[in-house]
């Protein structure tokens, strides 16, 4: 590869990408199936409210009902964000008139580059760029989406793919597909979504620009990250500092394997990497390591929705028995513990509850238990000074439990005092609850491993927030 | 507690409580929210076409339109199967009035023996089933279903917990809630379901009978447990031996941290024992050893779909990069490995895929593919004979994915040749094709970790499997 053309951006730099008052998207078509014409649909649907400037070097009057361009100079009116969706070939030629236009900056949705062995034509790119000061997302990647400006570059047919309402979670994939599945997955679970980036060959804007710009962001409250290699180490984890001392940060990495990392590296041109370096730095730096896919979506939905905490004795509340024993056991597992009552929380919960129900950690409420034995536990547990956070399983097969129990917990969930996790699994009447109950912001699992491992990585989190920020609080603070 | 009333029971005892022609429902009422009435209802529900005999001391005429009775000793009729949900102290008394009638064998529903300490009452009940050479499941279960035969003691409402429909799956479970909500999901997932069993307190019939039972049950095909603990495991050892020579035994072992052991005692009064010492059984008999509930469904899925191998080599095919990264990465970890391509494959491969797709594992086969491509690449990487099963990755987020890739992925799972597990993990119209391809019994999973998890747990049976047949398979078949 050629010089690095690298000129620093600063997290400001990709407001124009990212929320952008007017747009050009060049390759613009009415013919469907084509990109540029996925790209202008997707902005049309999603009601985005500034101008938008369909660019094609064929000369049409008007494409998809607006008013064409033949160039970008043609225009004649401020351009934040340029989409360029042309062949490989003529990408260089674009941008250079995009920064003689004055262009805020670039997304490159076009492949044919670095991943297919083309880094010259993709140097050519960076160096445009550079010479412009005009910061370039891609090449061959799905580019961005602002949730609430509804700025959507991405070239996905709208009914393949759910899209998120508005939210605390930014997501961040250097593979369109991961990105493309993950968000069509978090949207289909009811998250809501600040920014989305897919930032493919990162041959100008990479992983650091990304994170500090998201660390920056006063819409994200979790940054989740999927990422195939870093090219910048030294700036990666000065940047890694900073971020995760403002918000969690969950990551995966692939390319763990050594053939996992030789995949990544014809995928998207990424030098993987020793995977154990990698993983030393994520745990140093405070990043929350995901496993797999699941991780992702497990972990930002507690860090979504949950306060924090660094203490580890979480309060099992269950009204079926098994569940009770595998929890204890996800919880062990996950380098948590159960906490031992306060004789005055076994006190009050022996007066409101049934004699049948044995006062001790995991709680079995009962399968009969109802909202009212539900709302009564969870009030004299998490009241307990020994209970740092709550896991409460609400099994709708039981005869007890009906939408009431769902309320007692969405209740209790709206004081957002501790940290609670809900696991409810099964068919169809379960699944009704767990939407309602996701909906108000209770983060619900099906497993009570996946719930076990979201309450960890909120704890580790919070620790590691805890000993970073220890020069700032107050000692009184830090006493607690 | 006292002796042990044991008797030994042979698979065939079960015969009456599984697949009864006449059933006792003894605590029958009218009044709806009741056990008995659930009970009654469900087997009204289910359509169960043998006699169906309400009991209830009260003496009504009828109970929800079927004529009633006072004991069971007024019925006049062969009973093979009492359904009892009378108190705890009335359960004695019912059942020597079923074995003075002569009952095949007695479920037993009601709580309040050992597992609060009523170790007493539960003996006079094992003692009267030896007595009377009366197989009891339970107390404290929610007992058996057949789906064939519609035999169904639950005593959950319908409208809360999805039913299978008929198949090769059966589950055992010493919990009922973890039996209640693992049939929910497992009948919501789409599973073909044959037994269902939740034994509870294990008085006479425990999970040594169940195991033997199923084993040698032609309608199981698969065989899933949920444990608590073991009573009898010397036994135990020896029906197992039997039991994963003929199927798979996908286990999963509860009160795997001490912490959880103690919740187990006391919620069925299992004595849970050293985990270590149950893995080291379980690994040296060849059960599947699932780590969560999660893990449970998996691994049933694709031993109820797919053709064992103990090959490892996974071909990879995928419509999306960073999937192709990832399962790579969870192949490896899994102990399996990409397969290097026969010649004559990459060859033919070159033939039909555009220039653009590198012809190597992971085969990222790009983001247009469509239906001919999915089917032509499935076709070349299925008949390499280096490879040994397939992870297909259908990411219908994709221009190129709709309902022709479903059906291509199913004409291909049709003919069973090579093991097959599919990822496609996404929203609203993703699910409906996963629906689509998980009906035709093509096994579907949301993440690559799952998928390749589920993979290990069929090789690794396959290859115990072949290693104890050894003796009996012919040598040219074991030089294969």
């Amino acid at each position: 590869m050629a010089k690095n053309p690298k000129t620093k951006i600063e997290y400001a730099d990709l407001d124009p990408i990212f929320t952008p008052k007017s747009v050009a998207v060049v390759g613009a078509t009415d013919k469907p199936g084509k990109v540029g014409h996925a790209i202008m649909l997707n902005y049309i649907d999603a009601g985005f409210s500034g101008a938008l400037y369909p660019v094609n070097i064929n000369g049409e009057s008007f494409i998809i009902g607006h008013k064409a361009y033949k160039s970008v100079l043609d225009i004649g009116e401020d351009i934040d964000l340029a989409v360029i969706s042309v062949p490989a070939k003529y990408v260089g030629g674009v941008m250079e008139e995009c920064g003689r236009a004055g262009v805020g900056g670039v997304v490159v949705v076009s492949s044919g580059f670095a991943e297919v062995g083309q880094t010259k034509l993709q140097d050519e790119l960076a160096a445009v760029s550079k010479k412009y000061k005009m910061p370039m997302v891609g090449p061959n990647c799905l580019g961005v989406m602002d949730v609430r400006g509804r700025n959507d570059t991405l070239f996905l047919p709208t009914f393949k793919i759910d899209r998120p309402k508005v939210g605390g979670v930014s997501f961040a994939s250097q593979s369109g597909s991961i990105g493309a599945s993950t968000l069509d997955l978090m949207s289909s679970a009811g998250f809501g979504l600040s920014r989305f980036i897919s930032y493919g060959n990162a041959a100008v804007v990479d992983e650091v620009d990304i994170l500090n710009y998201l660390a920056h962001d006063r819409h994200t409250q979790v940054i989740v990250f999927y990422l195939e290699g870093v090219k910048r180490g030294k700036a990666f984890i000065e940047t890694a500092k900073v971020a995760t001392k403002l918000k969690p940060v969950v990551i995966i990495k692939s390319g763990s394997t050594n053939a996992g990392a030789g995949a990544a590296q014809s995928h998207t041109a990424s030098l993987a990497g020793s995977y154990e370096a990698y993983r030393a730095v994520f745990r140093q730096y405070g990043f929350t390591e995901a496993e797999d896919a699941d991780d992702l979506l497990h972990f930002a939905k507690i860090f979504d929705t949950q306060p924090l905490t660094s203490g580890k004795r979480i309060a099992v509340i269950t009204n079926g028995g098994g569940h009770g024993v595998l929890a204890t056991d996800a919880i062990y597992k996950n380098g948590l513990a159960l906490p031992r009552l306060d004789k005055r929380t076994e006190d009050a919960l022996r007066r409101v509850m049934p004699a049948t129900v044995n006062v001790r950690m995991p709680l079995d409420i009962g399968g009969d238990a109802d909202d009212k034995r539900f709302a009564d536990a969870l009030r004299a547990v998490s009241n307990d000074p020994n209970v740092d956070a709550l896991m409460v399983i609400a099994l709708f097969q039981t005869p007890g439990a009906d939408d009431r129990v769902s309320e007692s917990i969405i209740n209790y969930a709206a004081k957002r005092q501790k940290p609670m996790v809900v696991v409810s699994s099964g068919g169809a009447y379960t699944k009704s609850h767990v939407a309602v109950m996701e909906n108000s912001g209770v983060p619900v699992y099906e497993s009570t491993t996946a719930a076990a491992r979201s309450l960890a990585a909120l704890i580790g989190y919070a620790a590691y927030r805890e000993a970073v920020l220890q020069g700032y609080a107050s000692p009184s603070k830090r006493m607690e």
